[in-house]
């Protein structure tokens, strides 16, 4: 659980052993026609996001693309946490001005008192009650794309369109196993064979990709969808963090070169970079996880100008946003502030 | 004292300090005129080094490229050490085969019976005695270059030439700071300010010797000198180690082009590269370095093959070994194994 605030103060490695991700979540779906008692309803959820997490980037890109932004509020949790919990330490007076509450727990335990699992974001806070509806990641950006279309803004794309759900979902497992968690069984690993096998896993697989995607703009079919936000989190997060810190380091992304300009395509369309703070996303991991930093110093490389150079990926054709359009820029409050963007290094 | 095994066990930062080496050792000297009683002498002494180690890998080259391997015998401690001292447990029981020990400490107690300062590496040891004699990496080298000529193979190079002497001192004296101990102040920093520091340091120096070397085929003059022997083991550790384990981020070595070229020069070079091992290089730091790394895994990376690939810089011109030749193949029993070096990685 690495988003997971819950964990004995900075020990995500259990010697001997491989990492397993508790993947036990509030599965309560926020739906159109109300099954779990949540309806979609606007103005009424709050998404709580950490710029840091890679799982809840994926529910900022979806939001934004989506153009959800009036519809579901988002409070935004600093990059570090305590044993406890997320909090809300980027706001004035450390508290998030809608819901009022300085620690995200405090959201969880008002959903369920006793809850003994992990403080993971993104959540959605049901904002008249103040509990949280649920923490289930994987669920919550299928649910923007499919439950909330009512609300969607002029031009939004379709990121989950029926018609490619099982070949969506189909690379989303693997990608899932091997190289969304596959980067925390490297770095988490408690063995060395547990550490080697996932370090082979994950190039393995990232040679796949790179093949998948050498002559194919977008993962699955030549428009932007799920399966590209959660492969794009990763990577974005993969010579700043993983590269180092989880061992990730048979090759940097920027050695990869399908990966680099598929993952460079991907930041310079509107709602993928602008939506990633390198500088919360290094203090995240350096700092949180100090059973395998325990100096907690946060690294100053790498360079990132690279991110914004030329990726040519247009040659290949298709159709970012399919027959939609791109989303404005962001709003006032949601801007990452250049200074923790790959801008710095310019 | 990186490579000193007297450190407490895996203690190597100092919370809130900066890092500082502490560069007391035995000064004595073997000398042709005997002046500390320890005069040039073929099959008397013996060199005891750790192939992991950058200051040992030194003597190793230079021992190398002079054609001294009748002249002064050579033990190899293993890797990695516990807190008392280097061992020789790459050996047949564990025991050097010429000094009969099982540590390096050994010897240095029968120098001095209470010996309070760092068991490092490299080390010279008087054989009959069984005593060491000095363990100051700085002169070892110089030494063998100046003092021990007489047994210099035919067609060796001059390593530290007269007329050159205060230019390879000073250009020593800046990458000695910022450079081969500047990746140690990043990567045992007690603080962020020290870090940040020495990171600046390390990459301007870094980058004003890509100025240097961008024209110039060698550090000093246009044939290799004891300069380049002394950052070559720097840089051919960089990727493998300082990038990742010290947090020397800002660009790899292989992102470097000029270094790069240049380093990758010398790795072809007989005496550089297959005296470079560098499964024992990552084994040592990842695994001796447990404050910094306690899970004392090891990187399967990074992908080592580039330092095989053409480099070019032959058409700086440049006589490598100036009126001299290339040494020949090492020994049988001194060869590194090609499974632990740059040609695993073909």
């Amino acid at each position: 659980m690495p988003e997971n605030a819950q964990q004995s103060q900075g020990v995500y490695v259990e010697p001997g052993q491989e990492y397993h991700r508790d993947t036990n979540y509030i599965e309560t779906r926020i739906a159109r026609d109300g099954r779990d008692g949540y309806p979609v309803e606007p103005g009424r959820y709050r998404l709580v996001v950490a710029r840091a997490c890679p799982w809840a980037n994926r529910a900022v890109i979806v939001r934004r693309l989506l153009g959800l932004e009036d519809a579901i509020s988002m409070g935004i949790c600093g990059p570090t946490h305590d044993e406890r919990s997320w909090t809300f330490d980027l706001d004035p007076g450390g508290k998030d001005p809608i819901l009022g509450i300085e620690r995200l727990q405090e959201a969880f335990f008002r959903r369920i008192p006793d809850y003994q699992r992990g403080i993971t974001v993104p959540a959605i806070v049901d904002v008249p009650s103040g509990a949280v509806v649920t923490n289930d990641f994987a669920q919550i950006t299928l649910d923007l794309s499919t439950q909330w279309t009512e609300f969607h803004r002029d031009g939004a794309p379709d990121l989950y369109p029926e018609n490619l759900r099982d070949q969506i979902d189909e690379v989303a497992a693997v990608v899932f196993t091997e190289v969304n968690n596959g980067v925390y069984r490297c770095g988490f690993a408690g063995s060395q064979e547990s550490y080697d096998r996932a370090f082979d896993q994950l190039f393995a697989r990232l040679d796949w990709l790179s093949d998948r995607l050498a002559n194919q703009r977008y993962l699955v079919g030549d428009t932007i969808t799920e399966a590209d936000v959660r492969l794009f989190t990763t990577l974005a997060r993969f010579d700043a963090v993983y590269y180092g810190h989880f061992k990730c380091n048979r090759s940097k992304l920027s050695e990869m070169p399908v990966l680099w300009a598929y993952a460079r395509d991907l930041f310079q369309t509107p709602g993928f970079g602008d939506t990633t703070d390198f500088d919360q996303i290094k203090k995240h991991y350096y700092i949180v996880h100090s059973d395998i930093n325990p100096t907690q110093i946060v690294p100053k490389g790498p360079d990132l100008s690279g991110w914004l150079t030329a990726h040519h990926r247009e040659q290949l054709g298709g159709r970012p946003f399919g027959d939609g359009t791109a989303p404005p820029p962001p709003p006032d409050g949601e801007l990452v502030p250049a200074a923790n963007s790959a801008l710095a290094w310019r």
